[in-house]
């Protein structure tokens, strides 16, 4: 059972190589009658697009997506939603240098182990390019948490050893305007300006960094989240951990919870507005794996890009010595350019068990 | 759909509440011809018994595991695989005063919310009595490991502010001797010490305390984890978020990798006895989702239990305020039992991709 | 991927061997609140039970059946629903002759062949014993379907060449009492004379004979079935076809449309009590893989019972010529013990299907 | 969980509407290294193509395949293969007489029913312009079977109450030549002749009629199929009735057997050429759900085309009675075309059975 396939009622299948014709992605059981905004994928799209600003890959490629079938007349029909995005910039001359040397870090080694054949060219599959059919299927996933007035928010949280404060506030809107206004995609922005000066320097050293995002889901409602295996944060857990470069997730009160003491962890109940609420929330709006109607929120750490511009060592897919220099055009540091992916796999996430919610009870 | 099932082709689909008549795990798509010692699954089970210790929860249960079908002769014929978990010590009465009242960062409040009906019996389903079922298939998994050669170790690499030396060599006998040879599971004795203590301070003052559990994998195969949403990371990732209490998962140079930059972080690639390994391992034994022949590790982050010896505030069902106090038999901390499970279901997530690979290639 | 798990969102997963301890079943996905009767339950098992009248078997099996899960103070509570039915008639000396010796048209051979290992104690896995845990998890499927309204029945409606008349009139109730009325389990009870006579010909032969099932199914709401692999008689085929014995499955006008034009086979639509209904249903309730609002019905054709007392040749594991003679106790016709199945099966997939559509729809 | 995949480990994915841009199909699992002939899968897609005939409808159509994905340097490298197969013949004002209308045996109503929503240019999604996408995909499925020497073939058995000979040889080659020779897709040349007159007649008539293919599965190794509920037969009956049209699924003896006595229906077992066969082979070539090495071979019923060239009458959306006559371009019996995808489903369903097998047993 090949694994190109996420989620169970709201599913996604994607496709394509990084330098191949094209990349896309199935959605089936995107509910019917749901208005699908076409400026609003793109423009999800673009917040990932290469090329976008300074501190990212130079590759010039415009995503544009196209939709095949599943939408009529502006609205889903209940039928799979197909998306394409053309590959453009196939330069893969760029990558003819690395055909049969591993490079460091990179997927190379393991592909060939695995299937005994690899498209090489740009990583093939292995490419971070496979996300944008995710950030595609991600802004419909958007679009149906909308309809029930749920809000997304991710951000850059931290750049190596520069951490952003903990959000002050959650207007969503003016959250997504901050973070906008600055290419790191940070919604600080005294921090944003130290992260981009941070990068700029990485990236004239020819070196990469990596960072965090970290990411807030409000309005969820209560019962989200299938006991015992796919636990609301083990769902978003492995959907974070998917995406290229991830190391690490955490929620709630995280790695740092493994610290505390029951009486200062426990999150009181209380009623505000007639709803269950809690005083504190390390739980990270998620109880015994079912939302708990509190803000739901997460971190996510990604590691250096592996392509540098230095001389690397390696070996050869013949076992012998070899020397590697990143000739490509890549990113100095992932972060500002997943945030959108981080939105969409959570959006993905909790479109599923907002659908597998519905099985629930008798009705 | 819901998510009381794990994996794709070894598959687990566990069963039971807290304080119902039993639990038990359905496991089908064993290979046939595996020798099934039941001897090893029931130490396995010992290992997460409560009453075992001084620091742990002083509930009397046995832990006895049938096998009701799918073994023939001491092998596994192939058909699914049924055992049996019976409850024995079912002092409901301990859990009466709970019935209407949420206890603290439990489940009580989410179940409620999510099915209208709560067997509230000593928190029902979302116990971590469940996880016994998971260490009974957990120890078929193993043996399936074992006889391809591939051996997995965890143990608690810290409590609260106290955190063990990182491993020093990895000798998995050796280790698991260690481990065995103090009651909290920590494979560094003098840690081990201090640890013991705390806990007890914390037991004595009606308290608990987080801690994390790291665990290594060795010999595993090149080649597992399937692109691109099973990467096997995020296969673990979930595995281990699936476990009550966790908060977070991290592998190879996890968080701490964020702040790291590329040239630092890639891993050389040599070869070694013919062999095709890295000088450092800050992949953690995983590139692109697939294992790369290095040690796999990672580590698991859990919160405090939630139920303490003192009197909290909390609300009913009818949102009314209320207090609680814990009365039942609980761990002041998690991890000491919880080692064999991480172990368990790392085994589950390397069983099912060692399955999955069985088809990557045309034989 | 093994194949013992049948459903999406209500799906369950079997177990068991015909000579082990016991069979049984998880249900995962029933709605919390629903009532659960075990009484019902226990009354559908004895429909299916070995040795209630002189045409079955005379192996003497109670079936009795325990919940373990997932049902509090009576009702669903949204959690696995697993039951047990133990082995009691366990006199597998019947079949030590048979360890080696390859039934013919049972399933010993190829099992052998697929695993390399075999219990060969009245046909293990292989038995139709398994069933009964599919009878106990349908009767809750019937519970779910008969709390919105839905009816299905099934009856013997040959065997042999010994056909009932189609039914006349659609009172479930009527029919079902009818029905149970006769030991063959034909709503006809002229033909059900017939073919009690006829059967107990055959089983004084030492022989067999095959037969077939009809089904309705009444009051199912439009819209049940996923286009375009999981149509709602492509799902009802496969339930149908996974049941030990039967070769085939039509429904509608089935394998007799095959000689139909169009004009005579059109399903013209009429407005009946402000519903669209159809003149003619030869499209069986079913258009396009979708649950129209007519009477869904189809038809099951049993293959003889392979057990006979004759002497029969056949070969050995080793390739050797050797001879078989029946000793157990087996069943003449198939037939009347599966009329349960049957309904089961039936119900399996339309509480399946009930549930997936409640999602089909922005809500 | 909406039901575009069909297969678990060999798994298809389709989408597309009949007038939409493009219809098309993912193919997830196939192993890598698989030569991938284009030519092959266009020729594969040339035989269910329209307008190939006098007796098939006259829309035109090239259906040119194009892989998007998984191929390098013409082999499958394990990684999703995505193919596009654009709609040109996109005569949509054909169906604007039929926006509300709701034709007579036709999914217009039932789809509408389930989703508020509805394509209704050429049936949309409902439409048999989809199994184009299982075409192509199934076309890989034979090029796997192929390179394990497993072969398949079908062929129209019967239009109407025209019913072909038995076939009296087994040369897959030789029949798949005399198949090609006649636009019927009949093996037996006399029976074929008649067959087209008759549908030259019903095509004259503005009728239609219904058929049977008939397809055995040559070499197929021993013990594919998993028990209990993803017998063989039980996933090629579900493949069949996916298919639209299909009324009726029958292997082996079939329905035919229902009439027979065990004494008469049993398959000796005998060695013949050191393998373990069977005298007879009413099984049908498989035993206990699991190929047992003999030549597989099943039926399908396929109804009748709903368009007709007649006034036919119906009620529109808002249940008034209307009145319909065909008018786009429709086939006036759908068998000949429907060879093809019959084939290509069962290939589906053997490849992703071998693929299964794979971890039966320990190695």
């Amino acid at each position: 059972m090949a694994g190109n396939t996420f989620g169970q009622l709201f599913r996604i299948t994607t496709f394509g190589e990084s330098h191949g014709i094209a990349i896309g992605v199935i959605l089936d059981g995107c509910p019917a009658q749901l208005p699908i905004d076409l400026d609003f994928i793109q423009s999800e799209l673009d917040k990932r697009r290469p090329g976008q600003s300074k501190i990212t890959t130079q590759r010039k490629e415009s995503d544009t997506v196209q939709i095949l079938s599943g939408v009529f007349e502006g609205k889903s029909t209940g039928t799979p939603i197909a998306m394409l995005i053309p590959n453009e910039d196939q330069r893969s001359k760029d990558y003819n240098h690395n055909t049969d040397v591993y490079r460091p870090s990179h997927a190379d080694y393991t592909y060939d182990a695995k299937y005994g054949i690899r498209d090489h060219r740009g990583g093939g599959r292995s490419s971070a390019r496979e996300t944008a059919a995710r950030v595609a299927a991600g802004a419909i996933a958007k679009l149906l948490l909308k309809h029930h007035g749920i809000e997304i928010f991710a951000h850059v949280s931290s750049v190596g050893h520069i951490q952003a404060p903990n959000l002050t506030h959650d207007n969503i809107d003016e959250l997504l305007t901050t973070r906008e206004e600055n290419i790191v995609r940070c919604a600080d922005p005294a921090t944003a300006h130290q992260m981009i000066e941070f990068i700029d320097g990485i990236r004239k050293d020819g070196d990469t960094v990596g960072g965090k995002i970290s990411c807030i889901i409000k309005n969820c409602p209560v019962g989200l989240g299938e006991p015992v295996f796919d636990k609301l944060h083990a769902d978003l857990g492995k959907a974070m951990l998917s995406i290229n470069a991830v190391h690490g997730f955490e929620y709630g009160s995280g790695f740092a919870g493994s610290e505390m003491r029951g009486s200062e962890h426990n999150d009181i109940f209380l009623v505000n507005e007639g709803q269950p609420k809690t005083l504190t929330n390390f739980s990270g709006g998620i109880q015994g794996g079912i939302s708990n109607g509190m803000e739901i929120n997460f971190s996510v750490a990604f590691k250096p890009v592996a392509t540098i511009m230095h001389n690397q060592q390696t070996i050869n897919a013949a076992g012998e010595a070899a020397e590697i220099k990143g000739k490509g055009r890549h990113d100095p540091c992932v972060v500002p350019r997943a945030v959108v992916i981080v939105e969409a796999m959570a959006a993905l996430v909790i479109a599923d068990q907002l659908l597998r919610s519905k099985t629930n009870k008798l009705d």
